[in-house]
């Protein structure tokens, strides 16, 4: 059966984002691959096969143009407070965690924060639907 | 650890959308979750329980903006050139089967084909990184 094993994003500039995603997720680089015209960087770490593919395009200035149909990549952790504080403590700009209860009960506790090329990352506490 | 649990995409049709993903992928939907102004549709499959999850907004009609930051989502598969000929058979019009060989020797063989909504999907051969 198919299996869903990765999602790529084009970025900048390589290091700024291994060393974001790095800090952040704690995701390492499983693979580089490096050609002619562009590299691939595959990121991972243990929790789970599935990986961020990024797609450096050399020679590539212009920011990339993010649309408004891709959403965001989502993580899971064990203590979305803790991670909120750690993240502000090193500089990534969280934004305001939320508890999404739009009928009255809390369905997901969550923050959002920005990739280095302004790519939307969601957090959220582990449970329930986000395990 | 932070684990990758979820990619959302934002589409404007939920029922092409389901049936495409089922059709192409056996991903059935996990859970709906339907608000005043939007609808919440996670999708997965027995193979990993990381999800697809699709934000329908009521009332957009206008196409989303695809932009050109984020590339695409990946699914493994035992067998890429079955699932090519299936997913012609089906009528979803797969792009041409590639082998990736940059430096002679075959890093990937896949294809791409689209969703409803034009977003991008990879459908690699089992093996090497894409397992």
């Amino acid at each position: 059966m198919a299996k869903m094993i990765h999602s790529m994003i084009r970025v900048l500039e390589e290091g700024r984002s291994v060393e974001f995603y790095k800090k952040a997720f704690g995701l390492e680089v499983a693979e580089r691959l490096d050609f002619e015209t562009f590299t691939l960087i595959y990121l991972s770490n243990s929790e789970t096969g599935f990986e961020l593919e990024l797609t450096v395009n050399k020679g590539r200035e212009e920011a990339y143009d993010l649309g408004d149909g891709y959403g965001h990549l989502a993580f899971s952790v064990e203590d979305v407070d803790a991670e909120h504080r750690r993240l502000t403590d090193a500089g990534l700009s969280p934004r305001k965690l939320v508890d999404f209860a739009p009928a009255g009960d809390v369905i997901a506790r969550f923050f959002f924060i920005q990739d280095p090329d302004g790519y939307e990352i969601e957090v959220l506490q582990r449970g329930g639907r986000y395990l």
